[in-house]
């Protein structure tokens, strides 16, 4: 399948789409369509140094969405209600979010919108045709990118339409070690956001770093 | 240390007596004592049966305040505000909470009180002096009831007395391959708690028991 990544050019965009480009056609979007470019040569240098074949192209946010079966909204979540508003086209595809509402005090907390999370305003903001999923969103960034060791991981899947939801947890097994799980309806994935800042402090407070979850 | 388990009757409750009297003197407390002693009756016999040396009585839930340095509040959270008016004496305990608020609709999810969380809300009706710590939140009953199963699992402890915390994390590192994380102030325990529905709708929606995490 064809992936977009809206946001590909960020750290977890960059990084899952040279994981995911080893097994699908992946369209790395940006703003500014020389950035995705620029992005995806640097994906397609890192991945034909070792070797490895990879379907990859840098296009903007909009073509990222028009020519995808899958969108994965890589944004950080302070750009998703902008982002989404200069987007359209949703209609009928499968849309990812990998987004954590998090804000920082003396540690890291969950500060989701009123619609109780990311996911939830997501839902909200685009067209009831799109099939949405929160999935991805306790992997750091910086592991994604570590293409040496494997992600190790649990990924807890969310939302309503069972086969969008099947897809999306048989996207996440072929990227190797990760472990998908099943984890409800859309409205669970406020509580599946929540983990992330549990992780940033599990970190912050016991001096490790890209902490991740299995469940066991 | 003594270790005071107040609701020691139910199951997370008597678990936890089970794997905590190897190494301290514990009183399982319960509102009727009778049941109190009627269940470290039964833990004692269990523990004989195997050739290990224990120290377990059981007590009414005041006296398992009283004479305890630490005291576990073992109680559903729809419990939670009865029994801590009913009981006094908290003044300068390390006072552990693995307490979820938790309810169900078609999947299982957080419904902290308007303080937060079972741990603030806890914060606001014991004394100052009370040292609060939330730990053991994501670790299910069963799992510490299979005394012949190491529990393999992370435990978050959150918490604002260092010194406590410090001991709550030794408490969790004593008992077999439990491992303590500090996990911040006592003001994230409310994603430490949100953990727990997101292990409960894993386990419901790919038919597994008992699940539990690993921050790795």
């Amino acid at each position: 399948v064809k992936i977009g990544i809206v946001g590909g050019t960020g750290d977890i965009g960059e990084g899952m789409a040279l994981r995911l480009s080893l097994f699908h056609t992946v369209l790395i979007g940006s703003r500014e369509e020389e950035k995705a470019y620029a992005s995806s040569e640097e994906c397609i240098g890192i991945l034909t140094e070792r070797g490895v074949e990879c379907a990859l192209q840098g296009v903007d946010n909009q073509e990222a969405v028009d020519a995808s079966e899958i969108v994965i909204l890589a944004i950080p979540y302070k750009h998703l209600v902008g982002t989404l508003q200069s987007l359209s086209g949703f209609e009928n595809k499968i849309v990812i979010s990998p987004v954590n509402p998090i804000e920082r005090s003396d540690h890291f907390y969950h500060a989701p919108p009123p619609e109780g999370s990311a996911a939830l305003l997501i839902r909200k903001m685009l067209p009831e045709s799109a099939k949405i999923c929160a999935a991805f969103n306790n992997i750091a960034a910086n592991r994604w990118r570590a293409l040496d060791d494997p992600l190790n991981y649990s990924v807890a899947v969310c939302g309503d339409d069972t086969a969008a939801k099947r897809t999306v947890m048989d996207l996440a097994s072929e990227v190797i070690n990760l472990k998908p799980f099943d984890a409800g309806p859309l409205a669970a994935a406020s509580m599946v956001e929540g983990i992330t800042p549990v992780l940033l402090n599990v970190a912050k407070f016991n001096k490790m770093r890209d902490v991740g979850i299995q469940f066991i």
